[in-house]
């Protein structure tokens, strides 16, 4: 089967009965013959003994319009192959594959039948065995958490790894592999196996099957976003597309809504408060009501407040999710934010009790939403007993959360959460989650390395909205002088905005910190959601140049990882007209400055970047004439 | 590429630029797509990125003449294709495949290019995905031993095991999986991996590559052999084929001989004597000149002497494999069994000191071939240093004491020894090894079960010859009164000398348990090495019926497992004219006991063997007229 344009090609074979797939790109095989199949827990492998009992394309095309994202319209265009099976010993299933000009996806599907009623994985057989030796980028596998520095070498060095996982081949070729529309599922990741990628599938510990899920229904979609050069992969929308449409659309979504937030949080991140009541608690009505005042002045439209709540002392695992701390007052924060237009982010910390959490989800979520609020980050730091972050018990989890929260006309942002999957195209109001080495990093580890910052956008990025809680303008800020420091420019801050892709956007750093940046005016005017989305220039792990549209309005980020270095791009992508160029630019020696600037450009100029070590640059152009 | 009789079909792809093989005979595919391969320590993978450019099918046929075996003829008529192959990246390798009437295998050839000067395999690829659900016969993985009883389970529930493991279909189609021809390689083990088979090799422990050796030689065969019926696995000369003739047959081949044996041991089994110098050493002058004169009377062919030397103190690996202990006089010894012409088996027992054993191995052998010492048992008790019993480097060891042996005019028997891969057609020197759970387990362990000693003729013993040391008369024989017994009855101990097949047979009882057995007569009259060999039935786990021919004598050899049962074999084996038959049969309640008759027969008649659970029956038929 070839992808509409003809370019991708994606083959299905059974030959000696062993189902198998490969890839080709304009004729080059990206990814050779690799076995497709499940294991179950009785010893059998559908795929490994299999003949084809029939075969059917069909195609499907449309357009669909997300209420946010990167693109205002999402076009669905596809061909889609059933290959219909029957396993040695009679047990038919079938393989659903797609091929899209962006890519190519397949999945299972057994229906019930006679002597399998539910269906217990041990395993996936599939692979994906790359031609050549491409350049990966990858992190290593970690069934509990996403916060690892990623990483690059040969494909062949390359070890365990959760996904998306992106390559690219020696003739220029992109590729990256992840999945789509993971429910009632483990986890994927993928490892090294003699040359090729195997999946597997995240344990439920002390069970033989990862899975165990009713028949009938398909497995995710394992998938392979393929593009010419690395900025097709970030505009790629195959894992959303990928995904079913809006499952909760009907009716008003006016409460569906990106937004850009404050927090009590990069204080605490400092250990200049605390989320426990005490002496330096965070979480006061008082602070919460400067922050809404703060934002509201600069038109952040929303605060989260993290230790509003009871429950952080001890192990954080037995968390009261309705119950605010004395010096908290919950509903005339909320009142007040409303007063100010602000949105009052409910902060809901499982400490990884995931049980207790559940026992309270209907009563907090009702709460929530008689007092007004409209948006819940949420959290699960710590070992859940008896299951890893990313089993299948906890896949669910994270799907039971967004169903209840839709109820309650409540927008998520996943902390700790198992990687993004598209499902945003499904339900809207997963508007943002963490699955990510992020921002917090760089106040209480290691920091993050600017290589990891330009491997995200290619890897983390693709599978969905990312919260990285960028902002922080006073990048040397370092309270308790233990040498922590942001490892970026201030500009290169401003530059995620756009670079980075998140239904949630932080202002993260404190409104002090902003009082005295000239890099505020950035952040009050930079949009969340988009209209248009291109990518005018990018190498994984060291530079990339996006465009985004808004209305009228272009904005673009810029940034490099170590090297310092000067892009320059046309901006042929603007109106006709004359335009203004609000530029905010590395600045001299001191990373915390900007070199803010305006000048007029039409289509027909190129822009400069002249970045440092860990630098970027962000634009606003706006139309004059 | 079919087999010579056109039953059997091997097809080597490279579909997607993986390759791969199947395996079908008349038509049902018994294993299906899987793949073959090598992956070096560089990362790379032969096999996972090729293209075919060449292929050439050739045939051989041929009949060779072992020195001793279980058949006087052997031929080996096959059909050969070798499939050229290039890599992504331009290295070249070859795959070797032959078909023959009683299976197939094939091998790797990486030829000596630029930038491959030598081949280091972390491990292969190799799989055998087998169709449907066949009952397999394993023994667990093990780097050290062979030593564990043999299982059988449902293929889809078999764990990781040590070869040759054997397969029945549901059509009563047998399979075995082995190796052939293992030189400067790892051994082979099969481990289950999403519902096929994957080839391991046995590590050396701290090393990446599981072999390091040189381009240009072919990798050991991996072998299937496949048979209609359970007894044609035991008629197969598969594997021996696959070996190169005979490398040490030029000049005077006399010293090459098969031999019944005696040997200071079982004693020692039992605790009755010892290894070490002390007042119960077993390795006395008196107690071997003793032996020396039963075994001269009852036509035993050779006495080993175990615990003769010095170094039985301490941890057995300092062992002096020249100096006798001061009760010994190995000259003596050797030179008064010459007198009563009977061979001397010097024991070598290294305690897993091998450097200590290669460093006198010259003077040893040396020391032997002047005492007119013509055969050794050599011994690896214990944990190698360094290395696993069946690693590369000590698949080498084995090999280059059967080199040595060979210069020095030496049989070798070695014990805790690698598994045989049918090097005994290129080496006939290699009369036995053990590599097997054999009857020492008796006295030792919980002993054998009587399933195992029916699962061994169709799995270790397809390798090669499998010195089991049966002969036991008393089997309820219990000196230390600690409950242990021979686990079977008296005349399957006889029947032994007939199905399980070895290049040296032990009569291993004590000469005054012989003294009171009328079995002893048959042990007298048993050959080691016969002219034809015929399965005349066959049950995997449960009965087998094994008929031989030595000269114009005819034995025959039937055993059950746990099941008593009635066996009924008809004589059509036997030339014309009246034989007598003498069988050896059990005996009523007692398992020592033996019902002896003699009665005359036909070739029109049948012959019945009534077995106990855990008995046998052994007969001898000679023609009268």
């Amino acid at each position: 089967m070839r992808s509409p344009d003809g370019v991708l090609a994606l083959a299905v074979s059974a030959e000696g009965g062993r189902l198998g797939y490969s890839v080709s790109r304009g004729g080059s095989v990206l990814v050779g013959w690799s076995a497709l199949g499940l294991r179950l827990t009785d010893g059998s492998v559908l795929g490994g003994d299999v003949e084809v009992t029939g075969a059917r394309v069909t195609a499907g095309d449309g357009t669909w319009r997300p209420l946010w994202g990167a693109d205002s319209r999402v076009r669905d265009h596809y061909r889609e192959l059933t290959v219909r099976l029957r396993q040695a010993g009679g047990r038919v299933f079938n393989v659903i594959a797609r091929a899209y000009d962006d890519g190519v996806a397949f999945r299972y599907q057994v229906p019930e039948q006679a002597g399998l009623r539910s269906l217990e994985i041990v395993d996936e057989a599939t692979e994906f065995a790359l031609t050549g030796n491409p350049t990966a980028w990858w992190t290593r596998r970690d069934f509990d958490t996403d916060e690892n520095t990623w990483q690059s070498s040969p494909y062949s060095a390359m070890g365990a790894s959760n996904t998306p996982v992106t390559f690219r081949y020696e003739d220029g070729t992109y590729l990256s592999i992840h999945e789509a529309d993971l429910d009632d599922y483990a986890a994927m990741t993928v490892a090294p196996d003699l040359g090729r990628l195997r999946v597997g599938l995240v344990p439920t510990p002390g069970r033989a099957a990862a899975v165990i899920t009713r028949t009938g229904r398909a497995t995710p979609w394992r998938v392979l976003t393929i593009a010419g050069n690395a900025g097709g992969l970030i505009e790629s929308h195959l894992v959303e597309n990928l995904n079913p449409p809006c499952a909760i659309c009907k009716g008003d979504t006016s409460w569906i809504k990106p937004i850009k937030y404050a927090g009590i949080w990069w204080l605490i991140q400092h250990g200049q408060a605390t989320w426990k009541p005490g002496p330096r608690h965070g979480a006061t009505t008082e602070r919460a009501k400067e922050y809404i005042d703060f934002a509201a002045e600069h038109g952040i439209e929303g605060l989260l407040v993290e230790g509003w709540n009871r429950g952080w002392e001890g192990s954080w695992a037995d968390q009261d999710f309705t119950q605010a701390t004395p010096d908290f007052d919950l509903p005339g924060v909320v009142a007040y934010g409303k007063s100010k237009g602000v949105e009052f982010i409910v902060h809901n910390e499982t400490g990884a009790g995931v049980e207790n959490y559940e026992q309270q989800l209907d009563a907090a979520f009702a709460l929530y939403e008689r007092l007004g609020i409209h948006y819940v980050k949420t959290g699960y730091v710590g070992n859940i007993t008896g299951h890893h972050h990313y089993d299948q018990r906890m896949v669910n989890h994270y799907r039971l959360v967004l169903e209840k929260a839709a109820r309650h006309r409540i927008n998520v942002d996943c902390h700790e959460c198992v990687h993004a999957t598209g499902e945003a195209r499904t339900f809207p109001n997963a508007l943002a989650r963490e699955a990510v080495r992020g921002q917090e990093w760089d106040a209480i580890g290691d920091g993050n390395t600017p290589e990891h910052t330009l491997i995200l956008p290619f890897t983390r990025m693709l599978s969905g909205p990312m919260d990285y809680t960028p902002g922080i303008m006073d990048v040397l800020w370092d309270p308790r002088r233990d040498g922590h420091r942001v490892h970026t420019t201030a500009a290169k801050q401003l530059a995620y905005y756009v670079t980075y892709f998140s239904g949630m956007q932080m202002a993260a750093d404190l409104p002090e910190h902003y009082a005295r940046s000239p890099g505020l005016k950035f952040i009050e005017d930079v949009p969340v959601t988009w209209d248009e989305t291109r990518v005018l220039s990018a190498g994984i792990g060291d530079h990339l140049v996006v465009a985004r549209r808004s209305g009228a309005d272009w904005y673009v980020g810029a940034m490099t990882g170590d090297r310092a270095q000067t892009l320059r791009y046309p901006l042929s992508f603007l109106g006709k007209g004359t335009w203004t160029a609000e530029s905010y630019s590395d600045a001299g020696d001191d990373d915390a400055g900007l070199d803010v600037r305006r000048s007029a450009v039409t289509r027909d100029d190129a822009f400069t970047a002249v970045l440092k070590s860990g630098g970027g640059q962000a634009v606003r152009f706006r139309r004059v004439t």
